[in-house]
């Protein structure tokens, strides 16, 4: 079986492994304040082209995102994000845990929310005449790229930047995927931006290269002057912190996270491509290292036998869509075995 | 002004005061453990013709929806409600606090969830390959009425009912305004069929006769085990607990609460009935105590001078929905001035 | 039976009970945004001879505790207090529930904490190596008088506000019997005092002439600004909430407050001598309300037969400590009486 | 400068690295539901001794006992343990902020809790007048060894497990350094009693030869039903959950847990043999892989020079007791030097 499934199925780029080897017997101090972790922070500074950025590395995704709102919001504060976003459905209500309502709006296809709704949103909380009975939005929750492969314009996130900076919400970018996003072609939102535009975001490593990994940015350092408390208290801060700090500072060596996310993409684009041709439709375009495509039944059941997909939705009673995806690790050979197979499905099914 | 935004603008029913003024200087042990509340609980036990249920009081309808639905899930657990339901959108995030994701579903026009909503949502949980990546539905919370004025027949809540059954969930009922729903004409919902049919609800004082309190009946008793602790972690737990006995006392003695019900209902009626002839058209059907009715804003704002409404939403450009309330308070020849005015303005602008 | 066992076995001041009545028919708006409300907040306001103070009444302690302490901390932050303070043991865990650590510290046998224990605490975590694995101290939470009947003389406050402002931390006061301490003989502290030297604090009704209700007095307005949505959120936004206006209006209307407090200060302290005069020690000096006795076990079952009390400790194997109260209700008949009895009981058991 | 302060100053042991290398490329699903976890839980349940146990891997040791505690505890339930215990002092209030009370009890010197302790908290808790307003004692948890070193012999650890079983409490176990106790000389208790004798324990990877990870065991598998819910919502469901898998397979191949265990408990009584011929006392006796060593203030200003110690605590005005750790990746060579260092002090400070 070849995995399409999802962009972790692999371990890590071999110059982590090499780097975990060289410096397995060094002894270092823990918690993420070693040298290691110092040096990959430079880098990730130097990439945003910002000195007065404070990075932080955890773990996960999802602690990543639970941890970043619980430190930012008051118990009477919610999160705005798209109803698909991933803190909505696919967190296990961690961030209710932390006691936080998630004020989930509808999206485009490809997953997005704008800053009309945003402002919507708010104005309509805020004047309310039952305001304090409702929620006070206080931060924008969206991902870069979306869980459905969208991308965010730089227009579209300096809109949102813009709805927060009026309203006074905190606008935090969700960045699991953020190097196929950034490596995307139709992309225009550069590290740099981001610190511009955003209160916090994070860089995504599990799923770009790392064995495991995020680097958190706080911008707005105020924001996050506290946050290695909140690391610790949700089971964030690691022990062994340079772990974290060797893969982000090797991703961070030679452009080596924009390299490996191009050509991921690049894999992406090319079955995206060969499924238009073959005559299987996109559910949504998306430019990024996630395709999500339509397919009769039956081609899902043959292309089943030698391929995993992730099962994505039901698109009528003939028809699913289903998640494609490449990463930094997919090999070459196995997207032309994949196009090989779809173009035959294609003949198959049409 | 005549107030009819609401249904808590006066005290209360004045046999409590006469019973407040009677047990004054009477000793009592408190935290709801007095021989008052033994007595409301016995008087409850028989209106719903149940010795085997439990019975405890709460000061308000937020703390006793936090308050129950934290004593009944586990962390991992979310409550399904209509997206209009009260605990999603007018109890500041108090359910998310104590951690848990209220699953909101599409509402009728009047309020109300079906059993066909919530197995789909159970359902696509139980079946989604990532179920532990979502909250896991495992309560089902409804209004009776609803927040819109909506009632549950027997054959909805036996569906609910029937639903949660079969997958394991709790049906709880907010009855803030349960008298008004038991009262209402086309209710076929009696206080054993409740008992019959949900885990636990409660009965409304706050807005139904008393100054405050609601009766918290736990038909499952076992759910209901350790609820004490709860309404004492919660801040539920009065300290001169007999005060909301002898509300539910006297509530209880002689159909009280049943009487005062009717006549609100038969005003709110009386009202919409009127409305309708003078042109207003109802926003939704409800028959109980809360009309919901749409002007056009220079009605509205004829009306304003005189009547206090409740906004409840903007219909089109030159129309608006208002919500009109009776209550066990409301006087006869406040119900008829209101209609006088309405006719009048029907005629003036129709 | 006679009951001295707390300070709520009885209803309200007859005041109260009056004003209920007159004005049980009036009309108002809900939640505390009425002019009852307003007229009580501003003589709350004289009575501390403050304009710069927001007022904001809920129903009962724990509750209050709870919504100030969430209203104030962050996750990561937790409040100091005496081992024997009322969040620390009779709270069913309110505070941590709200995601908070309670920072117990040794008392003194009457419950207080001071300047100098809240420094080395606040220093010990600063100065951990380790400083951000440990819940960072930014609040203490003292009882005035405290649930030990110990009374907080001025020098000691202000050592207490002093330290607090030093080291960035909230000084909250729980009030819950503030009226029997401010009238006790030795007390120095004035509510002016409290406003000058706490962030803010609150007066107890419950115990103090109402049927329930407590009026918190943000000093720091800053930290309360938002203190509404968390009185929704938590629970204790009253509905009718004039009726926590109606309690607080008249307890601050010609001394009323300070009048039965003092009454009840004089009776508690006549106890206390005579028991002392009897034989019968007192487990610490108490200059309010509450008196902690100890007698042998014989004379405590006897003093049963009559007399409800409230069990306190086990002193040694023959002798117990039991609180006795007196409140603005308690009868001088009923002092005279339980008197009388000490005094038999002494000879008895001499 | 050689590093002594704690366990996690390198990397991991030689076999993890190549076994990470040997499956880089390798392609599997997510979450720990690989084949790689799959064979790691064998191997656990193997080394138990039990095949109906359920074996789950989390990251971290704070993760893990935040997680495990949420997921057993309702919130009005609260967790025993030693005034020292981690979860205590040093997890930022991890427990709280999952809205639950840590019930502190005095500690031995080493660290540890009696039956007899838990005993008489949980008997004051249910015979309290006032019950429903205390924490309810659920959940008993201690760390084997302790934090101070202590290690529990079989017959405490059953003392424990009857006094939670007889009072219905759950007995967790944290092993951030199961395999220093397991391998010390005096220990007399083995995962197969743990098994016998806890609802749950974890194995502890991050400190004894892992990367990273800790090894959850439930015995008690009703309450650990819903385990993976609470894993993904507090954040430690992993993505590439494989990684876990392929550490606790390669400890748990041809005993290799207990064997590098076992060369670093020796080098530690090795070093505590030292000090104390050198004339530095233990502060307690520790018969695991932590030794803590009272030194003069001067000695110890001497020995920082060349080795980083971890401070503990001053002991009076001229000493100070430090930690020394070893782990299964010290060198022999390194505690030589430490070794000889310390006798050279010994002679200059005597």
């Amino acid at each position: 079986m070849l995995y399409f499934n999802c962009d972790y199925t692999e371990g890590c780029h071999p110059n982590i492994l090499r780097r975990l080897e060289e410096t397995n017997m060094m002894q270092t101090i823990g918690y993420g304040e070693d040298e290691i972790c110092a040096s990959a922070r430079e880098k990730i500074r130097a990439a945003c082209g910002r000195e007065d950025i404070d990075v932080h590395f955890l773990v996960g995704g999802t602690q990543t995102n639970a941890t970043v709102i619980a430190a930012l919001l008051r118990s009477h504060q919610g999160a705005l994000c798209a109803e698909t976003g991933h803190i909505n459905v696919h967190e296990s209500g961690a961030v209710e845990a932390s006691g936080h309502k998630v004020l989930a709006l509808p999206a485009t296809p490809d997953g997005k929310i704008d800053a009309a709704q945003v402002e919507r949103a708010v104005l309509a909380q805020k004047n309310d005449v039952a305001f304090e009975h409702i929620v006070q939005p206080k931060l924008v929750y969206i991902s870069q790229p979306t869980e459905n492969g969208g991308l965010y314009s730089k227009a579209e996130l300096t809109a949102l930047h813009e709805v927060c900076a009026a309203h006074g919400l905190f606008l935090y970018v969700d960045g699991a995927r953020l190097g196929y996003g950034l490596a995307a072609p139709s992309n225009d939102v550069t590290l740099a931006d981001l610190c511009r535009l955003t209160d916090v975001f994070y860089i995504g490593g599990t799923k770009v290269g790392a064995l495991f990994g995020e680097a958190v940015v706080f911008v707005n350092r105020k924001a996050g002057e506290d946050f290695r408390y909140h690391m610790k208290q949700r089971g964030g801060m690691l022990a062994k912190g340079r772990l974290l700090g060797i893969q982000f500072d090797e991703l961070f060596t030679d452009g080596l996270y924009m390299k490996i996310s191009k050509k991921a993409v690049e894999q992406a684009l090319r079955i995206a491509a060969v499924c238009e041709q073959a005559g299987f439709p996109l559910l949504a375009k998306s430019p990024t290292n996630q395709q999500f495509v339509v397919f009769p039944d039956g081609a899902l059941e043959e292309l089943g036998k030698e391929y995993v997909y992730s099962y994505w939705t039901r698109v009528d009673e003939t028809h699913s869509a289903v998640r494609l995806c490449t990463s930094w690790a997919t090999k070459d050979e196995n997207v032309e075995a994949l196009c090989g197979k779809i173009r035959a499905l294609g003949k198959a099914f049409s």
